[in-house]
């Protein structure tokens, strides 16, 4: 029985991904600040005797070495599921010690424990943010310059250069995933939850960041942890094998996002859009993410851009009481 | 007056560029935590008015604080150069701590008192090492992916990553020199000082960390401050401006190198050669670096990497008392 560590995996991501991993007979231990998670997100699996919660901070050295040792105690760790970060790009922006700690230490302290417990495999979720800014221009893996625009893509490069390093020393393989907007339940953060949350304190009005100009590809949570699974089965020549998962369409603008959540929530809502094409300081507003590596792996996802938010918006709305 | 302000300034590189920026007329404040650098090394300028010099480590919030202080008490500060690092590889392989510290947290707490003060001009001495082993492929700035194979290249990569992040947000100007192998004098690490200390040890041997074919290209220090100056006087369509520096040649072996240490020492020392074509983890054996950028802006080095070799090896054994 494989034993799979999940880091951050009380989150958005990290709760969906131990639903399947449970699902698929693994062991399963989850390590969660709950700085953004919730117990309630996993707490479905706390009488499932495959599944380990443990509230540590893995940012924290001495909270880090008693979450693996605690881990390590109910059985030999195969595989680590790194997919802590802060996720919120402006608090990063406002101050860069969330994602220093949440997003750089996190990953710093848990390579120190792979080789440690000498454990062989990292699966990493990275981000779109890496790469900054390349306007039209075809994002594939090979790209460079990397210029990341904000803390949050820097401190994500920042990792994924630490992870590549300790693949020269000691890891024997790690999928770095280069993850789109996902959306999903639970929503911790995200632009349909804010659009949500904004009507449910205003119902008449949505204010929208930007012009609503900014077109994004949408991936939902399910195709995510569909994709990153296919690839965790197949072999690399690479240590260290980079991947963008996204949808294979273009994405929708945020106005038609607001438009959808508006029509869900209250048709007659008005929408006031702001300046410019940019949301906030680091959001990119244009991004044009190849996927062809992962279709090499043979994935196509299930739901398109459109279809991956309108099932979002949906559940959502549902789970915030609409 | 410009006031300009070295961090790392009492170190190999930095207390050369000290002098060549006092000699320019400059007002230049040295901040240097000492850890591989020497007050012995700016002692000379101590009497010069226009310079000043502050023992505080930058990774350390309250002493970064501290120095940023004290130097914008003199003068507003217009740049900033920041070439503060662990530079010794293989202790950062084997203890992470270093790099992460003297490498990352020291860009990571500069780069808020540069928002702080609203310092416009960051001059950062990144590293080939950022690129990882793309083996005989030739190494522009823009090529991707970028996979270092040690922790201090890791470090280097995470803090351009930090800078471009900080350009879109408050830095109008970001130099991020990508230095290849320098050599000179006061040598605090690398190649020859390592032969230099080991003949001194046992003058009738010299050991040498793998088989000696690797084959990299060597700077002179005094030509590596040149080509920065040369860049800071260059407009740029880019905030974030990407420049490998190195010679224009394809460099020298490990092999030639202790050769001529060995006739500059002791002709009669037997050399031994050990296995394999890397020196130690995290280095990388073969690099075929692109200077095509740094040619456009007008430059070409005095020395090539043999005469730089030779000029070094006679400067260090000198300063070693040979």
């Amino acid at each position: 029985m494989k034993h799979s560590i999940i880091i951050g995996g009380a989150g958005f991501i990290g709760s969906n991904l131990t639903s399947e991993l449970l699902l698929c007979g693994n062991q399963v231990t989850v390590i969660d600040n709950l700085s953004r998670g919730l117990r309630a997100y996993i707490s479905e699996h706390l009488k499932n005797e495959r599944f380990k919660f443990f509230n540590f901070d893995v940012a924290i050295r001495q909270q880090c070495d008693d979450a693996f040792e605690n881990a390590h105690k109910i059985a030999k760790i195969d595989e680590v599921w790194h997919l802590a970060a802060n996720s919120d790009i402006p608090a990063g922006v406002s101050n860069p010690d969330i994602d220093h700690k949440d997003t750089f230490l996190s990953t710093f302290e848990i390579l120190i424990q792979l080789k440690k417990y000498n454990i062989p495999t990292l699966h990493f979720a990275s981000s779109s943010a890496i790469y900054g800014d390349f306007g039209d221009e075809k994002i594939y893996e090979t790209i460079g310059p990397l210029l990341p625009i904000s803390n949050y893509g820097a401190m994500k490069l920042a990792s994924e250069a630490q992870i590549t390093a300790a693949c020269e020393s000691n890891l024997n393989r790690a999928n770095i995933f280069r993850f789109p907007n996902v959306v999903g339940v639970p929503a911790t953060h995200g632009v349909i939850l804010d659009f949500v949350n904004k009507l449910k304190t205003n119902r008449e009005e949505l204010a929208v960041l930007g012009n609503g100009t900014q077109k994004k590809a949408y991936l939902h949570v399910s195709d995510l942890v569909s994709a990153m699974k296919l690839i965790t089965t197949k072999e690399s020549p690479h240590k260290a094998l980079l991947v963008n998962i996204g949808p294979i369409d273009d994405g929708v603008t945020v106005k038609w996002i607001a438009e959808k959540v508006v029509e869900r929530i209250n048709p007659k809502a008005r929408i006031l859009y702001g300046e410019g094409s940019k949301g906030w300081t680091g959001d990119v507003p244009k991004f044009n993410y190849s996927t062809d590596r992962l279709k090499s792996f043979g994935w196509s996802p299930g739901l398109s851009s459109s279809e991956s938010i309108l099932k979002a918006i949906d559940e959502i709305a549902k789970h915030e009481g609409f």
